[in-house]
């Protein structure tokens, strides 16, 4: 690889800077053994895809608690408002993988410009990033909500050279999440799968420049 | 409801005409018990909305087809290729649920136009709808191959106005599919949910005018 040619390195959040064990705890302590995580998120990222093929934007939180409720709904599962609550707001206070801060200072002094670009909403992003303490590394913070539609459309990674300007070549996406690879592979960037889980990536046919299984091993690379 | 409304009536194929018992028989010789079918489904139905956002069309066969690769894959299933090839003829040759052949001869009978919208490529629809049978009952098939995107696509609905040239307040949509009562809900269409799962229906937010266990209820309403 080029070490010239990356000038910033731009990180997806959910799953890739920030796992889900705090959530899994939570809905646990509530709902027991069901799976109530995984039904979750599945269904905020379908209706995610789906309101942006609709062109029904509304913003990610809201997309969430839609999820939540139409999971909830589907298992038959009735919250208290509290539970609801606590499993929701559980989305503005998920711990940072453990490698996370250290790796992005050390990006950092090998003068790479950070950046993170999310389906979150602005006001999400806004508290995970201040929660784990993790705002202050980032020169941007880019949500699909600015363009009202989520990943993977183009128009959401168009947010990244239009903000940085910088060409979509010289900028290294890194995702967890397979449609988000998809998605960046597309659009142009060089592209890093963060392969948290240990999975077969499905990107819809397409290989990533780079697969790590923790973002210290980018560090290596770069 | 005003009977004189309705002048024609669009099913969706899949799980809605089609169910998928002869898939789950052929899955379970193969695989055992293994829940492959519903993953298989589960992932064809993501990879259409991803391509749909994408902007990067591919028949829905070849969807069918990565679709079945990719999930294998995750599961860690090599197939023999004759396995992979029954599997995927599978698609071809599904079972009409029982009363459809009769009811669709019933909405006939009332003077209703017929047609049928679906994701399939025209070269499946017309194999599954010979091999039941049915194709003769159906004044037009229409695939979303038309437009290279899928449903939820607003483009997707568009094409039914247009080939019946009736306005879409006047043509009621039935599909088992949240996502599709969705997407046909906002295009303008009345619309029929054939809940033939006894589940709670995901249509986004909004309510179906009609909810029915069976295309022989629909009968009865029109």
């Amino acid at each position: 690889m080029a070490e010239r040619a990356i000038e910033a390195v731009v990180l997806d959040v959910y799953g890739t800077l920030f796992g889900f064990g705090r959530l899994v705890e939570r809905a646990r302590a509530i709902v027991g053994d069901l799976p109530l995580l995984d039904h979750w998120r599945t269904k905020q990222l379908e209706q995610s895809f789906l309101r942006t093929i609709l062109g029904e934007y509304v913003d990610f939180w809201t997309v969430t608690e839609e999820a939540l409720d139409a999971v909830c709904a589907q298992l038959e599962l009735e919250l208290m408002p509290e539970e609801r609550e606590h499993l929701l707001h559980g989305w503005l206070e998920l711990d940072p993988f453990p490698e996370v801060s250290g790796a992005l200072e050390l990006l950092r002094e090998r003068g790479l410009r950070l950046a993170v670009l999310s389906n979150g909403s602005p006001a999400m992003l806004e508290s995970l990033l201040q929660h784990a303490e993790l705002d202050a590394l980032f020169e941007v913070v880019l949500s699909a909500d600015a363009v009202r539609r989520y990943k993977p459309s183009p128009a959401v990674y168009a947010l990244v050279p239009a903000a940085l300007v910088v060409p979509p070549e010289r900028i290294l996406f890194c995702s967890a999440n397979g449609f988000d690879v998809a998605g960046a592979l597309r659009f142009g960037f060089q592209v890093c799968w963060v392969n948290r889980g240990n999975t077969k990536l499905d990107a819809l046919g397409k290989q990533p420049h780079f697969t790590v299984h923790s973002l210290l091993e980018l560090v290596e690379y770069l």
